[in-house]
């Protein structure tokens, strides 16, 4: 099954927002142009924009207003990636060659910049303050996040927390304040809208840590790029950490730099596949999973609450 | 005289603001902390909060609220920089090594994208969705400058057309948005804050033509970096522009280029210097200063009034 049906009811509101972000980025600048269009044709889940839709139909839900912060929100998510890639020098991603291996630096730089700022000018219609200052914390968040992530890089003596933390700073805040802020643009209660981040905090943490599973375990067609890339550019994810626990994985992990060559990277991924790390792993995702379904036992009974019910099991279970 | 004399009885305010910006950079993180300090202690005009304090002197002027404001517009300004001298490659701001070269590119960029991230959490405090929309239209506009600055590089055909564009949207609007949104911040009438941008557009029009003069006619110690830098480095400023006028000029200028020895460029900023450029480059920005002044007389008197006439002149002598 595809995540897709699981919201086919919002099918073209989607389509309404897919359309908008492609309007989003066209700009006079032909470099700038044809950079954004290469990132928003890479695809993507779009999930931030599906977040907002379903939080905001708690509330009095208008395409015309929560659009302009579905649109805002992935305009930030794709900004935040271009950065990414300069910043994890990376080349390939979803399988295709990045806004920084097709042009440069410069032009991933800018192209970020620009497509953040007029992710701010489609908020800009948002008349709530409160909307503002949770989205401006986020968008801090994600900065220190980032920085983290670098300087936690090939360090092998971090540990759950320092990871935990990352992840939410990277990804389950933005997923939360999506959510947050499709209710809050739907006029939904305070109580209502705070669960709401509740939830999305701990789907996008259940989301993450997937993630990051699927980076060991999915194949290199499936990814886009070879399986274990995370542990190679030296981001140590929860599959291996539990890993690090180990003295005969740990032995051979720690040594991981950039230049080890493919077979000893394979071998790392068999060792890791035939221990428990990736059960592990999928016992921590489901537990955000289960806090996540807990919280939305508490909210308004409705016909959204079934579809995000539907996600947060489907985001558990998910092979890609 | 220095600028600051003439709004010394903002003083305490300037000193509250420059406390706030030291606040608003500090992190947890050393490197970035590290990072911003060494840009905020290179120091720079802040001609941004003062164009926000003074145009908010035509309003309710509460001094908790409109600082919030002017530490945004200084901390976006500043992120600009950062990602600027990446795009340009710039070792040298302000006499100071820049933060890409202190550190490195990833270190500038995210540094950047913090800084930026922070002058939002600053922004999210203001109700007025107004200013929100002029702000985030000045980033999109900021982000477009910069990026047209890269594309027209070395480029010695463009016209007065293509380089008064691009300092609009690398340096007027921003100006003009920093009196703008710091009259709307004090309640200022509508077609009172909209003269207020008129008038911050063409003293930064004016201000980006003095600076391109300076660029060539004062000296290395007063610039922190050689005369000459902007065309070295492919930028076609006004006094360029008007000297590719001249066959003689023209022929040594559409010749330069990174590897151009310094001895030649010396030798063009000569030429130039003995030639009426300079002269005829001082007149068009004294005609964005009559505007600016014209535009002043329709507004309200009061002791603000005089303290912006007062700059306005200052920019069109000032000599560093």
């Amino acid at each position: 099954m595809k995540l897709t049906m699981l919201y086919s009811f919002l099918k073209a509101d989607i389509d309404l927002i897919e359309k908008e972000l492609e309007l989003a980025i066209s700009s006079t600048s032909p470099s700038l142009r044809d950079a954004s269009l290469h990132l928003l044709q890479a695809g993507g889940k779009r999930i931030r924009p599906v977040f907002v839709l379903l939080a905001a139909k708690f509330g009095d839900y208008k395409i015309d207003r929560v659009k302009n912060v579905a649109v805002a929100l992935e305009l930030i998510h794709m900004a935040s990636l271009v950065h990414d890639d300069v910043i994890d020098n990376a080349d390939i991603r979803r399988g295709k060659p990045t806004v920084k291996a097709e042009w440069d630096n410069r032009v991933a730089m800018y192209t970020g910049d620009y497509i953040f700022a007029r992710a701010l000018e489609y908020m800009a219609d948002i008349e709530n303050v409160e909307a503002h200052r949770i989205l401006s914390n986020a968008m801090v968040e994600l900065c220190v996040g980032e920085i983290n992530q670098i300087k936690d890089k090939y360090r092998f003596d971090q540990n759950l927390r320092d990871y935990l933390r990352r992840i939410k700073r990277k990804t389950a805040i933005l997923i939360a304040t999506s959510c947050q802020i499709g209710a809050i643009s739907s006029n939904v209660p305070k109580q209502v809208h705070e669960k709401l981040y509740q939830f999305g905090y701990n789907v996008g943490m259940a989301f993450q840590i997937t993630d990051d599973i699927l980076d060991f375990t999915a194949t290199e067609a499936e990814l886009g790029k070879p399986a274990g890339s995370d542990l190679w550019q030296g981001n140590v994810t929860l599959p291996a950490l539990y890993a690090l626990e180990d003295d005969r994985m740990r032995e051979k992990i720690i040594r991981v730099n950039k230049h080890t060559p493919k077979s000893e990277m394979d071998e790392i991924i068999t060792h890791m596949k035939q221990s428990d790390v990736i059960d592990r792993s999928h016992a921590l995702s489901q537990r955000y999973l289960s806090r996540a379904l807990h919280i939305l036992d508490e909210l308004p009974a409705n016909r959204t609450k079934k579809t995000l019910r539907d996600i947060a099991k489907f985001i558990g279970k998910r092979k890609y």
